[in-house]
C-alpha cells in the first residue's frame, strides 16, 4: 500500500527536537521523505502496525501531530509537483 | 475531487517569510489546515487549475516545494491521527 505520512512535532522544547529527529529516523525507515515532514511510504499492512505503534511512543500526544493517509496506487507518480518539488522513484517497498 | 497540499517554503529570508505566508493565506481559500504546512482540500478541475496557477505566481521556484496529491474520495475521512490530530470535518468544496 501506499501511505503519505506528514507530522508537526513541537520544537520549542529539547525534548521536541528530539522527538522531531526520531520522529524523521523511524520515518526514513520506511520510506521516502519528499518534505520536511512529508514522507511517501510504500509497505504492507504489517509495517503500517508497526510504524503507527512506534511512532505512539515516540511522540508527545498532548503536542505532536501525525497524520497518515491511505493512498491510491500510484498516486505518488502523479502527485503535482511545483517549484523545486520533485517526484521520487519508489521501488517497491522500502522498508528496512 | 480531494486534494492534500503540503509545501516547504524557505524562510531563511523576509521575502521568504511573506511568501509562506501568501501560500497558507491562498490555501486557506481553498481547504482546511491540518497542519502548518498541510491542506486537505475539496474542490473541483477548475479550481484546481486557479489554485495551481496561483502558487505558481507566489513561489520561487528554486527554494521553494509544493506537492499536490490526488486523493480517493473519503481519504480525508478515513485518515490516521496520532497525537493532538484530528480529523476535520469537510463540508463540500470550501472554494470562497
Amino acid at each position: 500500500m501506499e501511505l503519505l505520512v506528514t507530522y508537526d512535532v513541537s520544537t520549542t522544547t529539547p525534548e521536541g527536537a528530539q522527538r522531531l529527529r526520531r520522529v524523521a529516523k523511524l520515518c526514513e525507515g520506511y520510506g521516502l521523505r519528499v518534505q520536511k515532514s512529508v514522507f511517501e511510504v510504500v509497505c504492507t499492512d504489517a509495517d503500517l502496525v508497526r510504524l503507527n505503534d512506534a511512532l505512539h511512543r515516540i511522540i508527545d500526544d498532548t503536542e505532536d501531530s501525525i497524520r497518515i493517509y491511505r493512498m491510491n496506487r500510484g498516486s505518488f507518480k502523479a502527485v503535482e509537483v511545483l517549484g523545486a518539488a520533485r517526484r521520487l522513484p519508489h521501488d517497491g517497498a522500502l522498508v528496512l
